[in-house]
Order: structure tokens, then sequence, then C-alpha cells
């Protein structure tokens, strides 16, 4: 490539998810097309968002300030917890949902291997929580893997000794999907836990 | 969305090409996880390229400073011109084929109902460029469409007057093709400019 920049550029666009050296220098002769405006918006909000976010100090989601929008309305209802691993999670949930109680965020999941233990994904943080605000349901999030189910249980245990109620995610057949093409597992989930009709 | 530079920060990825919603949601999520490099990365990245880089004074590319390192590399033929619409069609012959002339760049395609014409693609610019430095021949390499030929005719015209001869990339069937699902007019093409074994 002939311009060092510009190869940077291509370099540093690849760190994106998904996006590899083909995409990247797509982007990247995209971008400097024309007024470059879109450049320098995107660095603008790159920079804008390393600078102002940081994690809400309550429930450890995303924000700008000290507490997060859901924790600091006071709307929302302070007795249940829902646990969840990423933030993109709490999104998916705010957006599909009416669920109306707070969060708690993990950033990750339970991973030994990786180095991923308990103090990295807050769950003393959590245990100090719930003592200070007591609730009376923690809704367990997790992703329905194997790392996602042990995380699950630790945070069960946690929210047990908060005197808590615990509640899953309920498993089963996606909304739309076939019967035919669900996996054995969920049909099994699906069957296990049928409900009055 | 909770935090505003999280909102800004998903607007701008998607001025990426080929990037919706979802796509710049998780982009923004994955860059802000952990230590936030590849943002600040991605930010430096962007911002060195719009200040950086230019377009080069004689071929029109992407470069830094006054010539791209093809028109100053003096091992590069001065005797062959190929006009190409991007620097990014510039980029794919350079890594496809062992040219070793020079380049123009169009930066678009004749479509005066956009308001492009041959001013906004620099062919007075080529004209003088021909003038003073005149070649033996001219590849014209702009893309098989209808705007692209009307191009390749203009710029054929310019380079007839400067006393150069004009050649077209050879249209054919793709290597790997199936004769049977190539479109009418490309197999008309082959079959016209069938060459000897």
């Amino acid at each position: 490539m002939a311009s060092d920049a510009l190869e940077e550029l291509i370099e540093s666009l690849k760190l994106l998810p998904g996006v590899g050296r083909k995409t990247a220098q797509r982007m990247a002769f995209a971008l400097l097309e024309g007024e470059r405006l879109a450049a320098q918006r995107l660095a603008r909000g790159l920079q804008g968002a390393c600078e102002r976010i940081t994690r809400c100090q309550r429930c450890r989601t995303y924000c700008e300030g000290e507490l997060c929008a859901i924790c600091r309305n006071p709307q929302r209802s302070a007795e249940t917890l829902c646990v969840v691993e990423s933030p993109a999670d709490l999104h998916a949930l705010e957006q599909a949902t009416g669920y109306s109680g707070r969060y708690f965020v993990l950033h990750g999941r339970l991973s030994p291997l990786d180095g991923v233990g308990p103090a990295e994904l807050g769950l003393p943080q959590l245990a100090d929580l719930l003592a200070e605000f007591p609730v009376s349901e923690v809704v367990v999030a997790t992703n329905p893997t194997v790392e996602g189910e042990a995380t699950a249980h630790f945070v069960a245990e946690i929210a047990n000794a908060g005197g808590a109620q615990v509640t899953r995610l309920a498993h089963g057949i996606p909304v739309g999907g076939e019967l035919e093409y669900v996996d054995r597992q969920t049909l099994a989930h699906a069957f296990g836990g049928r409900l009055k009709l």
C-alpha cells in the first residue's frame, strides 16, 4: 500500500469485529472519498466514547457519570435485579421486554482458564449490592452455554445468600421455530416446562 | 440507548459502508470492552488519515505529500498510463498484475445527472499531463458499466488528442467461470475476441 496513513487506517479498521482485510480496505476508501465528514465524525465518536463512557458504579453497565439512566430512574422497580453477561444483553432485554426492574452487568462469564473468576465479574460487588439494597427476585439472564450456566449457579448462590428468590430465563422453542429443526436439549426443556393452555 | 456518547458512537459506525444498526451496536460494544486500545487506535488512524492523506498532484490517487510512491518511483515506466475510476481499482490492479507504468485516478465516472462532468473527474488535468509527459499507450481501465463506458470514450478522445495509443481491458469469461452461466454479452465479447491457441 502506497501510503502509511492509509495502511494504518486499514489495519485499525481490521480491529472491528467481523472486518477482514478486504472489508477494511473498502471502508477506508469509502471514508477517504469526498469531504471526509464521516471519517471525522467517527473519529470524534470514538474519542468521545473512550473519554466519557465509564461503568455505572451500581450496575456496571456503560454510562456517562456515576450512575446509569436505569439506576437513576426512580420509576424502575428496586424489587427485581436482572443479572446479564454484557451491556449488549441488557440492551437486547430492554428493547424486547417490558422489564421495569434494575440490572447488574457481569462483563463476561466465569472462565477460569482465561483468568476470569468471580472478582473479574464483580460478584463481590453484587453481594454488597444485594446486602445494601435487598431485592425480592434476582433474574439470572446469563447465556445458556456451559460457562453461562456455571456463572448462573454462582450468581444464584450469592442471591440466595442475600435472601432473594432466584429465577432463570425460560428455555424452549424459539417463536416461529419448527419442532423438527429444534435441537434435542431445547426440545427436552420445552417439553419438561410445558404450560397449561 | 442510555448514554449519548454510546449512541453517537453507534450512529457514527453506521456511516461505514455495509454497516447497519445491529452491526454498529455489536462493533460499539466490542470497542468499549476491555482497555479500549482498539477504539483509540482506530480514532488515531482516522484522524491521521484525514490529516495526512491528500491526492497525488500528478495522478490523483491517495498519498501523503505531493506525489505518490508510484509517481515518485523512477523504476515505473513513464511510457504507459492506466486510467482507473478509483484508488481501490488502482490497488486491485497493483496487486493482481505486473503493470509497471503509471496511473491516473478519476475518482468517479461521468454521470451528468449527479453533477459529475469532465472537470470533476480531472480530465482537463489528464489532458495537461499527457501534453507535458507524452506516453505511448493509455490503458483505459474504467468499469464495464454504461457510465464507465461513456467515461472510457471521453478518456480515449483525450488520449488520442495527446497522440497516444488507447487500449481497453479485455472482456471475456472470468477465469474459473463456466460458459453456461456467463451472461450473453460477456460470451459474445469472449467469442468475438477469441485468441489463437
